[in-house]
């Protein structure tokens, strides 16, 4: 495809400002007047709240206040964390916001807040997943919700859920979703096949780890409207969260999503409800910025899952039946949870004849299960991925000739009962087949290994609109709602300059609240290139309608014979008849002016997604002393549709593959039988360092999305999703030891070496 | 016409906030860090600056700099006030900023700038008019100008400025512009008539009186955007004139234009600069509130103007010829005046067998002219109505039929050498001749009279866009960037209620910046509504159509054959088969929602304007003894196009006649011969107060304007044109004295009746 400035890569827009310290974020915006609010934690994983002692902490000076769950005017009963902020009347988790201490200072909140006691009774924690589900389990919450999720159960649930079946399973109180997906007789395929594997694997729960932790400042102002200042994925979820949970129309809230440092899909309404309940408590502006133990202890890191999984295949590789059971830990989550996409993905990207999948989404007493890039999608692949090496083993078969085998391709049925859409399944595999990386296995030293492994992500749909403006100095603005999480803009940047025909040097874009701005769901589920960005690509196709029309009556010449060439619209064939967009602007944008002025809207709704799939190369050496796992070099190769910006896309998918070598190896957020937190901090919580990282060989692979901005799609979770596979197989490759539990630190690898 | 919703009176959107306190005008927000600017204002009219002394002010606590231009980072040697914020090296009227004092503290810096002296050398000041454009006069101006006036030139002198020709008169260096029109033999043409009356009319420099005082803050975010919080009536115009000031990128400058409390036309970039200025210097943030003294001294009233005027009958009443000399006193504006547009409404709307008009822009040391609420016309209209019923008189025609004899209707070539859209000029005249005031002439008692004047307003066009945006809640959100000076708002609910069936009680006005709002021209002009109101209905039926096309495959029914209701789309015919916009939003703003946002924008670009006409009736009581003229009743009948909130028009309408009172009776800015101003203050000048105005009786006159909003026009500027002369007419009918100045005074009343 020739389109002009599309696959260059370039600096991304928001870098100077970032790099100078220019950017605001949430936590840096002054207002007048402003309170300052800290948390008082649950100390106990169960347990009903009998009392809370404020008075010590009241006498102290510089403190406004101290909130409980029934001073905020909450106009609803439900218990998920948007409803209930604060804790009611029971704690389901260790680290659940129970009070809220209010100070003139951060200081003042600060001492004050341990002050404030919190008398409870003790009620029976439920920590252990496998017994959780059991009939007859303790309950891990004993007041039942009221009420459904809201709009961020669609967002996070509305993925893929699967159907219901009519199967009665016995199950305890604490499983509250069950998702089961079958097609033909998936144990007798099994059964039937040459060769069959299984196993049981284990991932824990995982931190974004993001570097800004979770901040939001609330404030009404004079004429009643509620302005929530805030780090947040999405402004207009955050929105109407804040309308449910206080009972007001979505005309007296205003969201400003700030810029954003980091968020992995952990941010989504859990301090907006906070900070925006207390401000319309105490009316007065408040801020509330957690802690990095307060934001390890009280947010929404990935769950937990505990996936049993058996596959089959005949001796020429052709996979049979799938038989999953993945229990998906959604700590206090009433609302949604991942049991759906998880036991979607666990099938791959492959073809196969039967399937029985089912998922539970399970509560226990650790923390409020929320996402995490490609949510569910990475223990799925563990799982899988893990299996299908020892099947390629057990077969005599390579492993990438095994899963090109079964890759599928546009038109096959995924599990989920839908035909899957263009997607680079076998191009990826192809890409890291053909890499030199893979060709070395046969020549490697004792001890080091080459794993393969591929996953994918459905990525995700949601109607969107954006406005492109062309100003009198001939530049352009493009408006959205949409937050920057992973370098958005800068893909914005690309497709309007291509779709109006103007340097991307001379197009902006401009951030918009929900007062004022074109609607954009969410930044989450890799779909804001594909959605947002074919709304832009609309918005400066309409823009280019109209400055067409200007040029037409200026130069005499139909619109069908001009074309607008780096922001001058010119006769096709005859360039020298000519005008820029600016001239045309200033004609337009002025008194008397006889031109509409050069501005377009788009909308978007596709209604197929776009799956992105990425395939790794990873090649560790194993210290069989330590069980210690050295990375010394990665590959991915993805299918990202096309690459408006290469560099910004290999950013992704080196990012991705980092995230994923966090699961593999390094990252767990650990409880206590009673559910207490043992890792909340970064001295406890390893997470991949620099000098942890190997060079990460990125291919791109673009298989164009039908539907999205010159054949971009969503690319921020794909790459994350199979790096752990790939290094539990290159594990097994270096010394025969299969792991079946995440991360994979020495002393699990020491003891499977010796298993 | 059926529309729904358009025609009911209903209170303006803005009230609830304005009258609880609520909005939060430019002075209101609370900014950090923020210092606070008091001018020094030129003592004498005009003289060269010798030096600033700024020692003694700097020494006092709490001051924090004392800025004199060269401290401005200016990027222009202009002398504009867009340029020039502060004097350079020539004083040219008394009032004019001469330095910046600024201080942490309001008080500081008023303090302290009664301690700067400037140090002047006094020039010969040019304060008559008449006297100034006599070749070889003393010039008001020394040091020339280096460029033209910016975008603030086309706002204000494109209305129409007729066309330069090569007559060269005689003329001092002060006549800065003469703008000439002819057609036919003028001067035989009246020479041959059978009446012919003249005579040579005087209006003063006349105050904006907004309630608010010009105020202005500024500051530089961290990313370098300079952020300017604004009372303007355009925000695009004074981003681009502070791009011009400053040299920078319009990219870098974000206006917000904040709720304002009254302009009228006079606020346009004057405190922009020297807040934008100081910010910039200091790399604070400054705000500027002129204090009402300043306002009166600093800022740009209307120009006084003289009016030689000469216009001749048939006996038939038919006019012949009219003959205009019109001095415009520009003061120190070199970048543009009235003298174009005064000079062709002084035709007023009637036809004219020859022409021969000729304005001149003339400089002197009196104030920097600026827009008045139909700039030039009261002027325009109080000579050629007067002359109008003195014609009557001397042909013994009754002034209303001689009026209605001449009146123009669409396609009547006007002076300026186009024809005249659809105008209601006979339609106004006719109300007025048939309301029972104009038939209780004939029953006066002594010492009263009735009159009757006509003028009208041309209206003006600049390209608009605006947004709509449906929220998940059914209601609908109107983006624009237009300032609301005079209810347009409440206008634009209506317009986009109608144009998209959805109540106005669920539509809500939205102010966007320049950083994200569609753009919108200054108000001003009588074309908010017209222009900006035509882009809103495009963006409103833009949405609909989004709607339709969800709603169609929802209810499986082609859009041509659905409708909008309040809300609800339904099948046309069987309105049983329907689904609400609010469902509509829900599936739509979703995760996998499958329709697209329901958004619209439009643009609009009219080429014709949309003239509004006004005729007045007063009654007056004229006190023989003391020159008092008291008014007891006066009716207003103006063609509104189509009167979207009858309750809003006649708000102008009142509005409107109230100031043209003011005009009539009261105001007047007046210097001595030095050129200091002798009423800069409400103790001083005088503004019609409510115990001054009668009762107003205001006949809406429906001509709908063909590419206005359903009809309608901009109706602001109309009614202020002819109440002076209805009133002057009324004085000469009820004493047979004809007064030649305004205000009409009773001493100048006094003097009338004896001469």
């Amino acid at each position: 495809m020739s389109e002009p400035y599309i696959g260059v890569s370039r600096p991304r827009v928001d870098a100077p400002d970032k790099v100078t310290g220019a950017t605001r974020y949430a936590a840096d915006g002054y207002v007048h007047g402003l309170l300052h609010a800290r948390l008082v934690l649950s100390t106990e994983a169960h347990a009903r709240i009998r009392a809370v002692h404020r008075e010590d902490a009241l006498a102290m000076p510089g403190v406004v206040a101290v909130l409980v769950a029934a001073d905020l005017p909450l106009a609803t009963t439900g218990t998920d964390r948007t409803a209930e902020p604060l804790a009611r009347e029971e704690v389901v988790f260790a680290g659940q916001p129970v009070a809220m201490v209010i100070g003139e200072t951060q200081a003042a909140a600060e001492d004050a807040s341990e002050l404030v006691f919190v008398e409870l009774d003790s009620l029976q924690p439920v920590v252990d997943l496998e017994e959780a589900m059991r009939p007859g389990a303790a309950l891990a919450r004993l007041v039942e919700e009221a009420e459904g999720g809201g709009d961020l159960e669609s967002i996070h649930a509305g993925v893929d859920h699967g159907r219901a079946d009519a199967d009665q399973e016995q199950l305890s109180g604490n499983v509250l979703d069950r998702v089961h997906r079958t097609n033909g007789d998936a144990a007798a395929a099994i059964d039937a096949s040459d060769s069959v594997v299984s196993g049981t694997f284990r991932t824990p729960w995982v931190y974004q780890a993001y570097i800004e932790p979770q901040v939001s400042t609330a404030w009404l102002e004079p004429s009643g409207t509620l302005v929530v200042s805030t780090s947040t994925q999405g402004s207009f979820v955050t929105r109407s969260e804040l309308a449910r949970a206080f009972g007001l129309s979505l005309d007296r809230i205003r969201v400003v999503a700030e810029p954003l440092g980091g968020a992995f899909g952990g941010k989504f309404a859990l301090v907006e409800p906070l900070a925006a309940g207390a401000a319309l408590a105490l009316r007065r502006p408040v801020r509330l910025v957690l802690t990095r133990r307060e934001d390890f202890q009280a947010t929404n890191p990935a769950s937990a899952q505990v996936t049993h999984l058996r596959v089959g295949a005949r001796k020429d590789g052709t996979f049979t039946g799938i038989e999953a059971r993945m229990l998906v830990d959604r700590g206090s989550n009433a609302g949604w949870g991942v049991e759906g996409i998880t036991s979607s993905l666990v099938a791959g990207p492959y073809r196969w004849q039967a399937h029985d999948v089912v998922g539970y989404g399970i509560q226990t007493n650790r923390f409020t299960f929320g996402a995490y890039r490609a949510p569910g999608a990475p223990t799925a692949a563990f799982a899988l991925e893990s299996l299908l090496d020892e099947l390629a083993q057990a077969l005599g078969l390579d492993p990438i000739e095994l899963r090109l085998k079964n890759a599928v391709v546009e038109g096959d049925m995924g599990i989920g009962g839908n035909p899957f859409p263009t997607i680079g399944a076998v191009e990826v595999l192809e890409q890291v087949r053909d890499h030199p990386l893979w060709a070395a296995r046969s020549t490697l030293p004792d001890d080091e290994g080459i794993g393969v492994a591929a996953g994918y992500w459905p990525g995700g749909n949601e109607p969107a609109a954006a406005v492109c403006r062309v100003d009198t100095d001939g530049t352009m603005t493009v408006v959205t709602s949409a937050v920057d999480m992973s370098g958005v803009d800068s893909g914005f940047v690309v497709i309007a300059a291509a779709a109006f025909g103007l340097s991307p040097d001379k197009v902006r874009v401009v951030h918009a609240d929900t007062a004022t701005g074109p609607y954009a769901g969410a930044s989450g589920g890799s779909k804001v290139t594909y959605t947002v960005g074919r709304a832009v690509e609309g918005a400066a196709r309409a823009a280019r309608v109209k400055v067409l029309a200007a040029a037409s009556q200026e130069l005499e010449i139909a619109p069908d014979d001009l074309e607008v060439v780096d922001g001058v619209v010119r006769a096709v064939g005859a360039p020298g008849r000519s005008i820029t967009v600016e001239e045309l602007a200033k004609k337009t944008l002025r008194f008397g002016g006889r031109y509409e002025p050069i501005e377009g809207h788009g909308g978007s709704a596709q209604t197929v997604g776009a799956p992105s799939v990425a395939a790794h190369l990873s090649h560790v050496r194993v210290d069989r002393e330590t069980g210690e796992v050295e990375l010394l070099r990665h590959v991915v190769a993805q299918d990202v549709g096309r690459a408006l910006n290469p560099a910004l896309v290999e950013g992704q998918m080196r990012g991705g593959a980092v995230q994923g070598i966090g699961w593999a190896l390094f990252e767990q957020l650990d409880h206590d039988e009673d559910g207490h937190l043992l890792t909340g901090s970064f001295l406890d919580y390893a997470v991949p360092v620099a000098e942890r990282v190997p060079e990460i060989d990125t291919l791109i692979v673009e298989v164009p999305a039908p539907d999205g901005p010159f054949g971009a799609k969503g690319i921020g979770e794909a790459p994350v999703v199979a790096a752990a596979p790939a290094i539990a197989n290159a594990v097994a490759a270096a010394t025969g030891a299969r792991l079946h539990e995440l991360p994979m630190t020495p002393a699990r690898v020491w003891r499977a070496l010796r298993s």
